[in-house]
């Protein structure tokens, strides 16, 4: 038996109405904030992402899918959003839309080839957005509320929200100096990566897992303090539309997210939920004001954010919310006989193109399985057609919430079924 | 500049929205009939394909995007669906479900590694329905009826029906002797390709593209002349059913569909549009009788159908039909000063909240400006909140297409667009 790959995983018909619901909610969200929706191919060229995420990242080193296609080319599986979606804003000369700032979410699979556990998977799917063009204090506010509404709008409510700025360049730059300062004493008792981030880009050393309980970690220099004037009246601008708003959040100050490109705003969504898990950050994001240009096109600041869905999932179980799902059958027709059963047929035909969701048996079953399967399908109505109701051009339909049973002309039976469905739909 | 890679394209903003149109149609039209959408990895392990879809294949041989993981295994994009949707029902034990047949529905990204050319890129959309379990030809009517509301739901006339039987294994060994009879004595004249298949499998003779014009292919025997009882039986059987659907069809003989597994019903959905080109096929499915057991699974009778969206787009554009797509946005908040753009953006993100696409200006733009992009977005309302409407708590709300003007209480005003916004959507 072929099984499938490791670290990839098949969404079954059972599980796939949750996700239906939920793509339907982040559409949603993304058309009240006038987002719209950018689908990349699923590989790019390779140099695409050894330039927009960074040669020294690990997602670059050690997590992504590589392969050259039968014309010789480096193609790879995308492991993030934003590059492409930048690839695609340069190549389509986005910057000279007529509405600016240009402003799109996606939502697909993306791949990273790590060691698979619970919430991390080979596969995954990402939705995310980024607002290109405009380096407005109110735009880092709106897509930090955009975040926080993709969670609470499906019942989330365990949720912190952490900021943080990176600062500009030049405050960048004061605070990798006051850092570098910092480590270089205890340079001997740091593991072997962070030394090399030490003069290469101090700044990850805080990210450490490894060297997070030294003690010289609890007295860095925080980069709030090496903000200059612009910088601090930008985060300031961004702390009161965040307030003006009513959204909650927490500062910290040694929150740096992995990638280079990162100015200014950053921050994450982290999930309180009790039996959560280890990994309790859903969302993450930040303001990019280099990538733009890096991949060609004009100088453009940028922010965006991006979350995995399996994730977000696992936060809905933690916190037990139960979605109101959608799976019933609208109706099923129950036959017997040759002549019926062809009749049948028909019927379930035109109730489907009147927009009604019908089934009948195709197994050869016997009446009583015929009812049996109508109830595993939760059908509302079930339509009876025997000999005698074919002769009479008739079909008897049952209400199975109501017991009601009646019989209707076999010509008007849709019709009669379409208006009691449009009724329950509207009201219900 | 980095470019989308050669035979995949980005699916911008502007034209996402018909593609949202088409993609809700047919997720409607699957829950009409009751098939429930399954999710399969974008790559499986290469031997799937090579034994699901056949190692003599132009699509396993020369089409394949295949490469190794870092772990060493051979992984494959995906190339087409059944053979991943078989896989899953091998490895979740379906047969086993209570619900049967199992109605199977998947839509996504499939690759195959050809010439670029018009409605055939390496990165393509397929949608595709499986139905397994069941050996009743009214599955095989459902299957392509189906497949046919698909099209017309988006409007689509132009269309072709053409179905053919290939029989069961016992009439397909009898018409294939009849075939290698008829083409031996032309082996000569026949293609290196057909010379290949007079002895492995003479059936895709008829399916040659340079030897289609020969003399020997008008002459042909018919498999319909080679269908034993049940053959016939079950064709027929299948011919009623469309008849009592009142789905017109045409019978094609010589249709045979590229692949090894198919029993009994094949068909294909054809465009007659003029100016869709050369490429006529909308569609093609079939019966297969043999490939759950090739996979590991029981013995176990399937049909399905599956059409890339690509070209359905393009039927839609020959047939010159416009779908309806909402891309309007509700409220454009235009504000003036400092304070009135804090103020603004609370009201977007609250009107947000209650569900109204609203937006705003983050570029800096004067009065002018802001209303030049309100009129772009084509806001139904535009919102303006001065200095003074601030002072006095309120805001002037603008009907677009009434020119009516109102102030209302900044408090209040959500509300009352809400309630209008939501007589719009439900009257409209």
């Amino acid at each position: 038996m072929i099984k499938v790959p490791r670290g990839t995983e098949d969404v079954l018909p059972e599980k796939v109405e949750l996700w239906h619901h939920i793509e339907n909610k982040l559409h949603e969200i993304a058309k009240t904030y006038n987002y719209k929706e950018i689908r990349t191919p699923i590989f790019e060229r390779t140099e695409l992402f050894q330039r927009g995420v960074g040669d020294t990242t690990d997602i670059v080193q050690k997590e992504m899918y590589t392969f050259e296609d039968r014309g010789g080319r480096s193609l790879t599986l995308r492991p993030e959003g934003t590059a492409s979606v930048v690839r695609s804003y340069v190549e389509h000369k986005m910057h000279g839309f007529p509405n600016q700032p240009v402003k799109l979410y996606y939502m697909g699979p993306y791949f990273r080839y790590e060691r698979p556990q619970k919430g991390r998977m080979r596969q995954f799917t990402q939705f995310g957005i980024e607002a290109l063009g405009s380096a407005d204090p109110a735009i880092d506010a709106e897509v930090i509320a955009f975040a926080m509404d993709c969670y609470r709008s499906l019942g989330l409510q365990s949720l912190r929200l952490v900021i943080n700025s990176l600062g500009d360049l030049e405050s960048r730059k004061n605070h990798r100096q006051a850092l570098m300062d910092h480590f270089t004493p205890y340079k001997d008792e740091l593991c072997g990566d962070c030394q090399l981030r030490l003069e290469q880009n101090p700044l990850r050393i805080l990210d450490c897992k490894r060297d997070r309980e030294h003690p010289s970690m609890k007295a860095a220099p925080s980069i709030l303090d090496y903000l200059n004037e612009e910088s601090q009246l930008y985060f300031e601008e961004l702390r009161s539309y965040l307030e003006k708003m009513d959204i909650a959040y927490d500062i910290d100050p040694t929150m740096v997210r992995g990638l280079d490109y990162y100015h200014h705003t950053v921050f994450e969504i982290m999930s309180d939920a009790e039996g959560f898990g280890a990994i309790t950050t859903l969302s993450g994001g930040g303001r990019y004001n280099g990538l733009v240009q890096e991949l060609g096109g004009p100088e453009t600041p940028g922010i965006g954010f991006a979350f995995s869905i399996e994730r977000l999932i696992m936060a809905l179980k933690a916190e037990g919310i139960d979605l109101p799902l959608e799976d019933e059958l609208d109706c099923y027709v129950v036959s017997m006989g040759d002549e019926a059963k062809k009749e049948a047929a028909r019927v379930v035909y035109d109730l489907r193109r009147a927009g009604i969701r019908a089934d009948k048996d195709y197994m050869d079953k016997k009446m009583k399985g015929q009812f049996k399967a109508a109830d595993r399908y939760k059908a509302k109505f079930v339509l009876v057609l025997g000999e005698d109701e074919l002769n009479e051009g008739k079909i008897t339909v049952k209400n199975m919430q109501t017991g009601e049973q009646k019989m209707h002309s076999l010509e008007k039976v849709v019709f009669y079924l379409k208006e009691i469905m449009q009724g329950g739909r509207q009201h219900g």
